[in-house]
């Protein structure tokens, strides 16, 4: 293991978390939060000593090698969270450590759950640097997700990369840095969009922002207490959100093969496909189950079913309505979905749908091999065969996932609240939806949990925002021994 | 597909089950009960006349292939159930046919889900002939799982057996038969040993037997409305039971190696160790958390612990307490128990211990694998490599039964009952357990759902008896084509 090389990235990366504060401080400088603006730049401060002492420990070797990369992104994620809480403390605007930790990491991991229950109170500069968490961590997971893992062999990844975007040279980091690029600008134009939309419903300027990078980012913070539930009359913003959503579910790669001109293979693309039809079902199931019974016309109903189920699949979390008081039919359903999550190489978290594409393909020859035990059949997806290496990535994660959901619903239920809370709980932060039922429902947030259950929660959050298996090779002692 | 040979078992089937009705009517003649006799031997006819109708249908080759022995499988259990239902309506004892469906799936199915609230109502013959089921179920999935699957080579099932008892000649049918007949003599003795355990605690000799057969099948029917409650005073009778219960969860093969005298092999296995394991954990955990909490004595916690861990681990049903009043810790164990289930190859089930076994290695495999992508890795269980086609098999298995279990649940939650009835309705009887929380918690039972989700809840039964890809086979049109 090359410390050194780590360390040196690590640095650099701490460096660029504090020459964004900037942007904050502007903007606390601006609306004059004097106690925001001496947070910011202590912070600063804070990350620019310890970026400058990291960036400067010597390295063995300049060159980047897989285990290092895997090293860099995980301790990346931890280590940028823990400073990204450091404002939200020195600025006084949340006074426990734990829960700016919680509320830095459910921002970076494009979580959206809050233990804060006064929103509309904190800082302007600090609610935006909060969503700003969210907007940089949906870039950070793009590129992991769909240039990182896939190049670094991690088994089961190369089926994010539906179509490679950019050039492939020979060693990796070249060929990660041509695809972030790619990336860097399709997520940014996006953004851009979504801004304006916004703005163009009504919304003011920062809150525009603010709501633009939750939904990118598929994260879920909003500037108010209620989420957006006290917006929910503005037809064109619910609709706008709804669809920004649905779009940053998406594979990314796909918006580079439209750039292309490839629409042919967008439109065939089994996962989209599948994405789109899940979404489609889901919100015909809840409007028949929700017309007449909660909303009296089917405009309201469609457009509350749509923007919950596009919230929840995509693992955004933003909330239009109380959907914990909706009946058991609609609740499952959004319970279901927060289990599948949007596409692969977007930025929502979860399970994500080709996982479970592969997954239904795989059970289904199973029982095609009941009837023909001697056939041989391979796994077919988007027209390309996926190797056992793949099939076996994919099946083993949807297995781990559900066992870290068990035991972790098993950790939370010690807290005291009913079952369903404690599950919704759970796969809320492991699948980075922000959003559950009961004690975690639409209303009430993460604030009510003990400091314990926050931390275990934070961790939840990073082990499914980092697919499992990264941070658990991490975690294990081999993977710093050699 | 030769129909003719599948009629004429399943006839033979029919003939059997009349034959068997033969105790039961004596039960009801000793104790008066002029109803039940009358339904019974009315019964009786029509199993006779339909029997011999279907045993005489000619047959195109005496020989039994591997399709025909899946297809006799499904639909006898399936045919079985209908007609053990019919004393039940003919003897005015259970008026509605789709409640009697119910109860008798319920029965052969050792689930031991009851939609009966006055149990202690029904004629003692019927309540005989209702866990008379529970154990010719309990025999029926034995020669199932242990002698039919495996050896029609249904993929995943040669994990079943731990190691081959009795002879292996080189046709199946002769192997089965042989099989089989060790599994009658183990299962039989096992029940007369329960049978007498549970009539020295106090037991009147007909409750015994019905205890006995709920234990050994891991069924779950008792002969009174609040399952086990009214004698959890008597502490021997549920030491007893829960031994019972215990042991009916252990892979039957095993108690062959036991009189063989292969101790060793027998301590050794390493689903025997796990599934001690779990049990032994589950008890210590549910009783640090009902402790000083729900019960005031040490003795008393670990006795309800161990009892109820017994009953659901092992997907028997039994409720010596109303567990639904437990704190959301220990209802959580209970509610992951269920998905668990005894041993392969017991009578018991659920996913089961090996599978679990399996796939938590197949899980630890890809983390290792992130570390060290080129090592290649078999899957080693009880010291033998498990093949990729069993490994797949086993796989497929959870994620096919963890995608029945959702939507099911999905389904029972349109009867308007909370998500966790709905989720434990549905973990209840694709599991073969027989008891969940809320709505169908251990003092709530079956009754209140509607005729439609009983007959679904039925189906579910058969299907996670029939080990769910035999019966998923059948019902597609290609199996029956050829």
């Amino acid at each position: 293991m090359n410390f050194g090389l780590v360390a040196r990235v690590l640095g650099n990366l701490l460096l660029i978390e504090g020459a964004v504060l900037t942007i904050p401080v502007g903007i606390s400088l601006y609306f004059g939060e004097r106690g925001a603006v001496i947070g910011f730049l202590l912070s600063m401060g804070v990350l620019g000593l310890t970026g400058l002492f990291l960036s400067n420990v010597p390295a063995k070797s300049p060159r980047l090698k897989a285990r290092e990369a895997i090293a860099i992104v995980t301790l990346g994620w931890v280590i940028v969270s823990f400073f990204a809480a450091l404002p939200m403390v020195l600025s006084g605007a949340v006074p426990s450590f734990v829960d700016a930790f919680f509320e830095a990491v459910s921002g970076l991991t494009t979580t959206g759950a809050t233990v804060l229950t006064q929103v509309e109170a904190l800082p302007k500069g600090v609610l935006f640097w909060r969503s700003l968490l969210h907007w940089l961590g949906g870039m950070g997971i793009l590129v992991l997700t769909l240039a990182i893992l896939p190049t670094l062999g991690v088994v089961g990844f190369q089926v994010f990369k539906a179509e490679s975007p950019g050039p492939t040279p020979d060693k990796f980091t070249p060929r990660i840095a041509a695809t972030s690029k790619i990336l860097y600008t399709i997520y940014t134009a996006l953004t851009a969009l979504m801004v304006v939309a916004v703005r163009a419903t009504g919304v003011p300027w920062l809150e525009s922002f603010i709501l633009a990078f939750g939904a990118v980012g598929t994260g879920g913070f909003t500037p108010f207490n209620d989420s957006i539930m006290g917006w929910s009359s503005n037809r064109p913003l619910m609709v706008v959100l709804a669809a920004s959503m649905l779009l940053a579910g998406v594979n990314f790669a796909l918006y580079y093969d439209l750039l292309k001109g490839r629409w042919k293979q967008v439109w065939s693309n089994s996962e989209l496909r599948l994405y789109l039809g899940i979404t489609l079902a889901a919100v015909l199931a809840i409007s028949l189950n929700l017309y007449g019974r909660v909303y009296g016309t089917i405009g309201e109903t469609v457009r509350q079913a749509w923007f919950q189920v596009s919230s929840v699949m995509t693992t955004t979390g933003y909330s239009s309505a109380d959907f914990d008081l909706w009946p058991s039919f609609s609740k499952g359903i959004l319970f279901a979905l927060m289990f599948i999550g949007g596409s692969a190489g977007s930025t929502s978290g979860s399970v994500k749908v080709v996982r479970l594409l592969v997954t239904a393909k795989v059970v289904k020859r199973e029982i095609a091999h009941v009837l023909h035990p001697q056939a041989a059949r391979p796994v077919i997806v988007n027209g390309r065969v996926m190797s056992s290496d793949v099939v076996h990535g994919v099946v083993s994660f949807l297995l781990l996932y559900i066992a870290v959901f068990a035991l972790g619903s098993l950790v939370i239920s010690l807290e005291g609240v009913d079952l369903i809370s404690a599950m919704s709980a759970t796969a809320a932060t492991l699948g980075n939806v922000g959003v559950g039922f009961g004690a975690v429902g639409p209303r009430a947030g993460f604030a009510g949990l003990s400091a314990a259950s926050k931390l275990f929660l934070s961790f939840l959050m990073l082990l499914g925002r980092l697919e499992l298996f990264p941070l658990l090779a991490v975690l294990s002692p081999n993977f710093w021994r050699e």
